[in-house]
């Protein structure tokens, strides 16, 4: 098994799922991970999780982040594909689990293809995993409900903070992670209390909705009128009418230069200090501090990142392969979740939008669906043990599985 | 009683104590809160604290912020000070406890002195409070040990996330608060493993040690090059050799000219940018939600806030006045924790340092007379109630008290 992309606050309880589940049949002799996703396998550098101290496979179900460690890289050359064939063939490896976002699920297909076409019997299934909730045919995606979780109590936070301030007019800044999409800045909605619609945040700004200054501080003016103070939520992607990222980087007002996104908070102080003078505004910006938020993380979210895992081995013992796990919900009116199966390349190929009829016509505020489909996704808390006053994570030991394949050259 | 400056975490649970302490007094027939501290007072926009829930008063003490309201007006005409007499004579009111930093010790301190020239017979206590730690005699001041463990849980956090990251350079800077002083930055060092001195965080940057920039680049690099991440914590409040601050916006580098902090680790990003290709570098600045963050509060630090707030009004009833209350540090190996008193005027004249030999002569790291002084104070976990998966703050009714005398017209 390996793990890929952008880490989260569960992505290792799908990893414990995976090893937990495989621990129970006898036909698995060995369990194997590979260190920074599909980059430990082109380089034969596999770590034996058998040995790992039971102790420490029960830490993954809470610490943050990829134990395996993860990558960014883009498996494109054939020969890539080859040799990770190559070395399944030598340390005999029968099932693979790819735990990981699109990118991932399209490198899985790939290989589970070639695998078959080369003869070579193994079975092949994707976990879920992003905090981006943008893969379809799944209900939602392990990571989401962790992220939100976190958004929404930093909000209800800042809120009791901001509402203290009193006297000056005061905006605070919320910039939240979603580079396509707005998923996790509409997540912030849900701080609001039922039946309290002008709870914090006042204001959410989408990647799905073109960016209009103009509207934009009427918006801002319109929430200070009424309550003194303003919180807005922003998502990093945020675009204006063009497409263009709206960044402080964007217009050329970063002596650096920056391409990167993280600017948009910064963009949207810029406007209100330059158009409205004695507003007091603050941008908050706490980056990946929010996917690795294992102290603020969903128990259901976890909960269903590890039974994710479960589910993989049982339906590579069945057989199957060439499939990502999805998350299917109960029709019942009380939530409930359980697995269910999609083919990877379908998952590969496509991006699951915020469905634009959730965004209420102000372009600012969710509607009661958005609230209705994310809400029983931060139910409960995760206890994660404590030592000294600080979560106490696990690492683990890492035992190097001897390589037996000759060298193999990365090219990025 | 009034609350002013910044919040904290815990600022609530000092209020608690003052009120259930209070209501254990007969000779106490009224509680009233001034609403955005000494502003309220002299606007004489007091509230009725007695007709709260009781539950609301339960609640404050895993609220975060300030619940009266906060201000950061400085009283400095005499004609505020006998405004402020007015309306305690106009409401018999007989003792006054004032939560704050140094500027609010300072103007108990002289509402102390005035009601007494003025024959008015009244008690004054100033209660601590700031995330800053920075008040002299008391060994430390409520509102910094949740700050800390906060800041402490986001590095641990942090850590696993850039570690899983694996194959690139890679640099996490985390911008901390602490304008003028390093305490909170220093805070940071309680997130490596006791017997771990290279874990995260790598490099600490604080106000007291001056920024040089070719220290800065080989530091980095010397980190690189051990554990291919790095992990910087910089307070906002870093200044360089001629005591400027170091910031985006200070160089000229921000359109907008701005010249509020904020600025210190986007700064640091550019410079890795700019001197080191290939070196992936992102900043994170959590901002306010570090001192709101009530959900991984220190109950150390919230036992103690409460403790302040109860002991405060116990030593008004014992005839004191004109004091504020410190917290002692037991002289065992194991740590304990009393109140006691201090002159008002030797609390609002000082400021307190970070010790300069509690910090390693490298310039970036902490030495453990630090650890063994801050580690007790994140001790605990504050357990905040939950609402639909996410924590569950009270508002206060705020029953207002009618107003007796004219309007006071307040001059900024």
């Amino acid at each position: 098994m390996a793990q890929s992309g952008g880490p989260t606050a569960v992505i290792n309880a799908s990893l414990a799922g995976v090893i937990e589940e495989a621990l129970n049949h006898d036909c698995i002799e060995e369990i194997y991970g590979g260190l920074n996703g599909v980059l430990g396998i082109l380089q034969e550098r596999l770590i034996d999780l058998a040995e790992e101290p039971q102790q420490a496979i029960r830490g993954l179900r809470y610490t943050p982040a990829s134990a395996l460690g993860t990558c960014r890289y883009k498996v494109r050359k054939d020969g890539d594909f080859e040799r990770i064939i190559e070395v399944f063939k030598a340390h005999n490896i029968r099932y693979f689990f790819y735990i990981g976002g699109n990118d991932s699920q399209d490198t899985a297909d790939r290989i589970s293809k070639l695998a078959a076409a080369s003869g070579w019997e193994m079975r092949v299934i994707g976990i879920p995993k992003t905090v981006d909730n943008d893969l379809v045919v799944t209900d939602h995606t392990p990571g989401y409900g962790s992220v939100i979780k976190d958004v929404a109590t930093t909000v209800r936070e800042l809120a009791c903070d901001g509402e203290s301030m009193g006297q000056h007019d005061l905006v605070y800044i919320l910039e939240v992670m979603g580079r396509s999409a707005g998923w996790i800045a509409a997540g912030a909605t849900l701080a609001k209390r039922r039946d309290h619609p002008n709870d914090p945040p006042h204001l959410i700004y989408l990647p799905e909705v073109a960016f209009e200054t103009n509207k934009f501080l009427d918006d801002v003016s319109d929430v200070l009128k009424k309550e003194k103070y303003c919180l807005i939520v922003v998502g990093e992607g945020l675009v204006d009418g063009n497409g263009n990222y709206i960044s402080v980087s964007d217009g050329g007002q970063d002596s650096f230069g920056h391409s990167q996104l993280g600017g948009a908070g910064d963009y949207l102080k810029g406007l209100i200090d330059q158009n409205y003078t004695g507003v007091k505004t603050r941008s908050f910006r706490p980056g990946h501090a929010q996917r690795a938020a294992a102290s603020t993380a969903s128990q259901t979210d976890n909960n269903e990142a590890y039974l994710a895992g479960k589910a993989a081995v049982q339906a590579a013992l069945n057989g199957v392969t060439d499939k990502m796990i999805t998350l299917i919900r109960g029709d019942a009116e009380t939530y409930s979740c359980e697995t269910g199966l999609a083919d990877l390349s379908e998952i590969a190929n496509g991006v699951k939008a915020l469905p634009a009829n959730w965004i209420n016509d102000d372009g600012v505020s969710l509607s009661f669906q958005f609230v209705k489909y994310a809400s029983p996704l931060i139910q409960g808390e995760v206890a994660v043990p404590q030592d000294n006053g600080l979560p106490s994570f696990v690492k683990l030991g890492k035992e190097p599985v001897q390589a037996i394949l000759p060298g193999y050259e990365i090219t990025a």
